[in-house]
């Protein structure tokens, strides 16, 4: 697809005219007086949260945004693969993958042998993914984009959640002794409305509203971290250009001191660069510059000389100071929590390691299913704590590569550096997983099994997001990705790998038991927890009618069969998921997945108690 | 994605509301009293031609309906690789891909080998698409959700059409003498509006109206062919049943006589069954026989012996009687045709072979591009007269491999049949390219040019579509397929696979003034033809700004550049295209692809005059 080749048009590229593509506004009218999640903020993190909730009828959820409409340009814009791979699960993953530029390769550019006057030449060039890390490709997409695909979801869905907008928070408080026991009043901004105030009690509040958020100064938590010092401009232009790779991934030094994170964009003519500005006085801050765009540009141009950069069209620009900064805790407590913050409301990030909007969405993925569990009475509401727990982690983790990478980066740019190009290029090739998003590995816990049968699945790892490969549905021939089967619909998934010494029907007796532990009595087998199996044989030699009820079980009310529930291996193609992620042939395993994709524990197939303990440690008895 | 589980609803599924999901109603007001294009009929036929037209704001088309609103439910749902490739054009094939059943395997079943008491048994089973025929799958999906991808495009285009509902074509009279030599009256079926008489004056109409066309029988065309005297049902149902393979496509002939064609459809529940019922008198009509859907459902329950079918809902049903039937001529006039007619209005098939709905979309796909090359007066009026010409020829070949094909079946399945169920699975395998929609192949003439220099491209067959491969894109690494590039926007391209001894320079050169002289001076270079090039190189060893600049234009009011003219083969991954299409590696060779993407010419890339003849053939000199 190609767009933008006149001028930056915000919204659907699909929709011609400039009006319509811009698409729908928020929710009108007034705010309900009660609800059981209110979600304050309506960008990544807020928006993957209200997506999760419209898949519940029965959950209502509220979404205030402070600004007066949905999100149209700039902002962040790189998706890792995994994030693609949530989006699978909300059902856009293909919108996401045609529209956006695809990362193939990513060049590292340094100062040209001959000194600052010969400017910048090529020192290397990857592959930006490394081979079967992901199903999906890391691409690049406007934020507002990725905004827009999860209005759609949430407009479609069970529950119709649309944003309320112009509402800024204006007071937080917390009374445990009640049903619903966060009271929030909000401003209204909208004309006509200016100052009216409204009072909303939910049951639970999730501030989304970034890294100046007011869900988290009335919690009283605070973002800690150091400042670089160090301001960069960002800008989204139409340029016209010599420099063989603006439709790659770059990462420039110049031999003037200086650097540029050159980033393509969906359309093929819009590109993103991100580019090292003043270094900035100890408690100064960026805005005390008064930097323009043309500031930007120049400082851009500097850094790509003797190349040229003939900026036609700014989409959009800002400057900002890198701030790697995070709170102690996600939650306003520790044994009982009622609000929670997640995205750039308690952890950001630089822009230029592309984690800030992928880490945001996660934290709300983390969190959806877990409020839904709670409010659907299936999980106690200690299933809440690990929110904070689980996440502040992972927040760590990627602050602490997010700082080194941005300061081996500027080290690298200082004129005169000793830092060999290849080391930065080493870095980036090392820590690809980070990148991606697939680095992400949970802790034992309630939630994360203890790695004692891990041998017998060595592909998919406790803790970390399971990793798809492909298989053949027994039902109908049709090939598929294993992990396209983990919507986000808030259930459990256990995978049975039958090895060739297991007895799947005794299996699936016993697991049917299990299952019905958590399942309430007039619901579909599948409804709480959803039983696949995995065999070894090619699946013209199987047949479906032939499996235990388990994995062909009678659903709704006219009680049809279920097809979907058994796979075999790619063969035909020489892509046999046991051995693509290790599973013992012989004996076979159980891996149980998490309703956010994550791998919860790995067993063996005769393990029923070990897994009805796992069970039971997050969900009630039915 | 799984829907239809607790009952068969209409509209998209992604919308849980079973309202919101039905969408929006057609255009409201009176018709414009002229029009470029007036289209009689919003089937499949109708809606890809006014999807294509809709691509130009320039043109002014009108699509009317006698139906009261879109349709929701049955009629065809088989969907070829083929057209698949055209919804690629369209834009939308990512949607019906996901939303569709596949249809991977094909399962045949014969009576079983103790006579009529043991029921039937599976006699073979085959992949449905031979591999490498296409990088789409053959999928089914019923009608009016292809009907609501082609309505979004419309409404989504810059010339924004929606349908006029309600309205029965009452007249139509053709004077040669004015600007809008057809005058259309249209008689009003709506609510309120009963019996009002319109009156619009077209350029051009085209009958997309279905078997009974009123736009035939008014230019005075018929449709003549052989009745096979054989009623069949059809019936989209939910059911519980024990017979293995419900969600595969299969052939079933049973031991008491009668045959089944069953169809899974999407969703994972519903499947489509054709059940042959009587044997018709002479002269009878189907309707005479006042068939029940409880005949239908006990004639398949009779063939699916001693498996149980046991219906729990039904979404649509019919009977019908197999008549293949075609007209003379697509049009009203050998000279200068000004009314057409496209899909049943001009040649029907039996259900069965799939073949109905996608060879009438591929008729409107043939004729759009050339309607509005002359409404934009790129073309001489002489270019229309391709149309019937060219589409009787293919709609005559499926017609007489429908009529081979169900008569077949009809024979095979008779008791005491002595035809063996394999000779029905080898005749099926044999024809794969008819049911795939890829073997049709347009004779020479001004658009198709002779064989001389085919075995330059043998893959590259010419008059048949442009089989798409896979490359890698130069300027950015992504590896894409070159089919793809072809977007229904009526342009013509040249693609260049350049040999080792190609002087891509100079060959640039000598097409950049054919390409000029076709081209209007103000616009872009390739506004009308766009020439696009493979290398045989690896991606990495080139740089695009080394290219010629027709190949790395500036294009657009910035006077940007396109980064998206050259490839290379996927080396990588094995699967050079220079081999996959037997391309001649020492000469290289030019590929004209039309508008609706069939092979127009192969020719040598030095062979300038012949390519600027072609051109000249079609177009008009600028």
């Amino acid at each position: 697809m190609q767009f933008h080749l006149d001028g930056f048009q915000p919204g659907d590229p699909d929709i011609a005219d400039p009006v319509a593509r811009i698409g729908k506004p928020g929710s009108p009218g007034t705010l309900p007086q009660t609800t059981d999640v209110l979600i304050v903020g309506s960008g990544p993190a807020g928006l993957t949260l209200a997506a999760q909730l419209a898949a519940f009828a029965d959950i209502k959820t509220c979404i205030v945004e402070q600004k007066s409409d949905r999100l149209l340009r700039g902002q962040a814009d790189g998706v890792a693969c995994r994030t693609v791979e949530m989006f699978q699960a909300f059902g856009f993953a293909e919108r996401v993958v045609r529209e956006a530029y695809w990362v193939n390769e990513t060049t590292f550019w340094k100062p040209a042998a001959g000194g600052p006057i010969d400017g910048i030449m090529r020192s290397g060039r990857i592959q930006d993914t490394e081979d079967g890390l992901s199903e999906f490709p890391h691409v690049i997409l406007n934020q507002a984009r990725i905004h827009d695909f999860y209005l759609d979801v949430m407009r479609n869905s069970p529950a119709r959640i649309e944003p309320h907008y112009s509402r800024k928070l204006a007071g937080l408080n917390v009374d445990r002794t009640t049903t619903h026991p966060v009271t929030v009043t909000l401003e209204r901004t909208d004309p006509g409305h200016e100052g009216e105030i409204e009072t909303i009690r939910a049951r639970y509040v999730v501030g989304c509203d970034g890294a100046r958020s007011a869900t988290r100064k009335a919690i009283g938590r605070t973002l800690e971290g150091d400042s670089a010092n160090q301001a960069w401009g960002v800008m989204d232009i139409l340029a016209v250009t010599d420099f063989p790779d603006i439709r790659f991934k770059c990462v420039i030094q110049s031999p003037n001191g200086g650097s540029v994170v050159l980033i393509p964009r969906e359309g093929g003519y819009m590109v993103r660069v991100y580019v090292e500005m003043d270094k900035l006085d100890s408690r100064e801050r960026v805005a005390d510059r008064k930097l323009t765009v043309d500031d930007v540009i120049a400082a851009a141009q500097k850094v790509f000389a003797p190349y040229t950069l003939d900026v036609k069209d700014v989409a959009w620009w800002s400057v900002y100071e890198i701030g790697q900064r995070m709170c102690e805790r996600f939650d306003d407590d520790a044994t009982t929590p009622h609000v929670f913050i997640a995205g750039d409301a308690c952890h950001t990030h630089s822009p230029k390691a592309g984690q800030g909007m992928n880490v945001s969405m996660q934290d709300a993925f983390n969190l959806g299913w877990k409020l839904a569990a709670v409010l659907h009475g299936r999980s106690d509401a200690d299933l809440l704590r690990s929110y904070s727990s689980e996440r502040h982690a992972i927040a760590k983790m990627l602050i602490d590569f997010d700082r080194e990478w941005a300061s081996l980066l500027h080290e690298a740019s200082k004129p005169g550096s000793t830092i060999d190009p290849a080391e930065v290029q080493r870095y980036f090739v090392q820590h690809g997983r980070y990148t991606a998003g697939t680095a992400t590995r949970y802790a034992p816990s309630v939630l994360t099994g203890a790695s004692t049968h891990q041998h017998l699945a060595t592909g998919f790892e406790i803790g970390t997001r399971f990793h798809s490969a492909p298989v053949v549905r027994l039902g109908d021939a049709k090939p598929i990705e294993l992990g396209h089967v983990v919507c986000a619909d808030g259930r459990f998934r256990v995978m049975i790998f039958a090895g060739t010494e297991t007895k799947l029907d005794a299996v699936c007796t016993e697991l049917t038991s299990v299952v019905k532990r958590f399942t309430p009595k007039a619901a579909d087998i599948d409804s709480v927890i959803d039983v696949r199996a995995i065999l070894q044989a090619g699946h013209r030699t199987l047949d479906i009618t032939s499996m235990p009820p388990l994995l062909f079980p009678t659903k709704g009310k006219f009680g049809l069969r279920d097809y979907e529930k058994a796979f075999c291996p790619d063969l035909k193609n020489g892509r046999d998921i046991f051995d693509l992620r290790g599973i013992d042939r012989l004996r076979g395993a159980l891996v149980v997945v998490r309703p956010d994709q994550y791998v919860g524990h790995v067993l063996p197939v005769t393990a029923i108690d070990e897994l009805s303990a796992y069970f039971a440690g997050v969900l009630r008895v039915a």
